[in-house]
């Protein structure tokens, strides 16, 4: 069986009709989502580009002291435009181009908020354990070319835009780091964070390049709304999750690059959970396609040498507070995902269920304080 | 759309044929579980009691230095046997009389640990928020009738009994808890666990008889393995969950009693987010049915007064720490679910993906600290 190219799980539960579709829906995507009407202009851009274009809103009940605060997401999955090994220069120039068609389409489907993926602007190689050409891609938070050249398009577009990169950290001693740089629809640089937790598993021993990051867990406010960023892996972690919550985060971002093999059956419970025990909605971004490298490596499980590691599988998708998620974007193709959010939501999530004020965070807290000691006792109850 | 009377999402699923069916499973489900061939003894006891009965068992690679630590759990959920406003005496009595039919069953199918769902020896009222006749089912969590009762058994079936059920607590001014009591295959009373968090949603706000337990969060040593209990609610709450796992559990059991309207898209994610993310086995349990109360209650929903509160949904089911997940019972039967574990998946699961490695708990120590001061301020980064 070919793993790798088939279309969506959605795709294949379209096939059920009538009353066995609607079941399955309801207690396996929660509460319906409703397709978002997009510009015919959007959609022939999406076409021209040849990826997938979709858009979805979630229902809320409306208030009598605070007006909808309506917010629109668009998060972007991408392959690599060229061959890996073509030189970095070119590499960027093809990243900046398909980057500029999307925003462009975000702009016409009215995005307020847009978010690639992991390492956008580059090929996903740490895999290969190789420095170099790698390293190079590694740039400037702040004032590095790839921010400089948000910036415009952040400004023009009244857009924020969030921008995972490698980035290189010049004020203390050239590290690199694996960070999202924020920047707000005015067009100025706001802030990063670097990613929390890094990975040790499979291709993914990410520290050979860089390690856990000392931004902490900041909660961007933007005009619209408190964002923040959760990279990668730091989606296996709860913790991460619960840190941006308690910072006061409405929307969380997941910009991740990772491949069936390894965490498929995964992909669809992590960020939704998170949504769900944290009150806000979370945005799960993957990569698609398949990255070949020049030189072989192998992947410490025992095979041979190979040069790629297997198959982004793309399934990007957004889940709200309530339990609802839209449908993933394809696992093959390029797509941009709309979505429309109240972020009243998170609040009227948040004192229906109550899971902030039942967390018991003192407890947590000095419990965890002890855990942490090297000779920390388990609780353990046996027979005497 | 009668919500309330389809069988399972699985049983819609198996709809799909061929490579569907196969990319469903995958994505939806994990590594693929075997169904596990039970006895027909077990199979004919199932039958007369029109009980459902399925047996899985998860997939594991041998190791060089441990033995296999195979463990076969059994989790049974039912509806109520009486009328709810039937006397107490009966009511245990009924209770007793199924409790014995499914454990002689648990014994047929080669199960070692077996557990109920929360509050099981009685109707699940507190949603009627009267005090009488409810509080009279509170009993000694040491000694009670229902820690009696099963003892016997317990030691019959060499099998250890996770027991939940209303305590009484003569020792502390005579208060409440929700309390699981795990009895070991000796049938020796082995200790306790009081339900962690509590909650105040819809028809549950249990603190009118309860509050948050005080046990912490033990472990329980067992000759089949580290057990803990996550009761019901616990399972909203990620801190709860990895708390289990700092105290080494290698099976959590989550007895709940929950709702289609309330909770029913956030089932398949909780606990089997919890299985990941904390490297143990989960195993949910929900009742079955509609229990109908003989006084009127509201359910704070603007609705009118009303005698039951929705329809329990079943759909028990086992989660591994790799990702699988067993398919879960009917929605709308009593059933018994006998999985086969090794419990050495545990360990393997978290030397591969290495998050308790990478957890970083003293920093998240350290944050909680913070974050729980009345004048914390959340770590906000705006334009200036």
């Amino acid at each position: 069986m070919d793993t790798e190219q088939f279309e969506s799980v959605e795709s294949i539960l379209d096939k059920l009709t009538g009353e066995d579709a609607q079941h399955v829906r309801r207690v396996l995507y929660g509460p319906a989502v409703n397709p978002l009407q997009l510009s015919s202009e959007a959609l022939n851009h999406a076409e021209i580009d040849n990826f997938e274009l979709k858009g979805y809103g979630f229902d809320i009940r409306q208030e009598q002291l605070r007006a909808p605060r309506l917010v629109r997401v668009g998060v972007f999955q991408n392959a690599t435009p060229l061959e890996t090994w073509a030189p970095i220069e070119q590499q960027r120039h093809a990243f900046y181009g398909m980057a500029k068609r999307a925003l462009l389409t975000a702009f016409c489907s009215g995005v307020n908020v847009f978010c690639f993926q992991e390492a956008w602007n580059m090929p996903f190689a740490f895999c290969t354990r190789e420095k170099y050409p790698w390293c190079e891609y590694a740039e400037a938070a702040e004032d590095g070319p790839t921010t400089v050249f948000l910036q415009q398009l952040a400004k023009q577009y009244n857009m924020v835009i969030i921008s995972p990169i490698l980035e290189r950290d010049s004020s203390h001693c050239d590290t690199i780091w694996n960070t999202a740089v924020v920047i707000d629809n005015h067009g100025d640089y706001l802030g990063k964070h670097r990613k929390n937790h890094i990975p040790r598993v499979g291709d993914f021993n990410e520290s050979t390049y860089y390690i856990e990051g000392n931004t902490g867990h900041p909660v961007f406010e933007t005009e619209f709304g408190r964002l923040a960023i959760n990279i990668c892996y730091g989606r296996h972690h709860p913790m991460n999750w619960l840190m941006f919550g308690l910072n006061g985060a409405e929307i969380v971002f997941n910009p991740s690059a990772t491949v069936n093999g390894l965490s498929e059956p995964l992909w669809g419970i992590e960020a939704r959970n998170a949504a769900i025990a944290n009150g806000y909605f979370t945005c799960a971004i993957n990569r698609v396609g398949t990255e070949v490298f020049q030189n072989e490596f192998t992947s410490g499980d025992g095979n041979r040498a190979h040069k790629n590691f297997g198959h982004f599988y793309g399934s990007s998708y957004v889940a709200a507070p309530n339990g609802s998620r839209t449908p993933g974007l394809s696992r093959t193709k390029n797509g941009l995902l709309v979505a429309e959010m109240d972020l009243n939501l998170c609040r009227q999530v948040k004192d229906n269920w109550g899971f902030q004020m039942t967390q018991r965070l003192d407890m947590y807290a000095e419990k965890f304080g002890e855990a942490i000691k090297h000779d920390y006792k388990p609780e353990i109850i046996k027979r005497k």
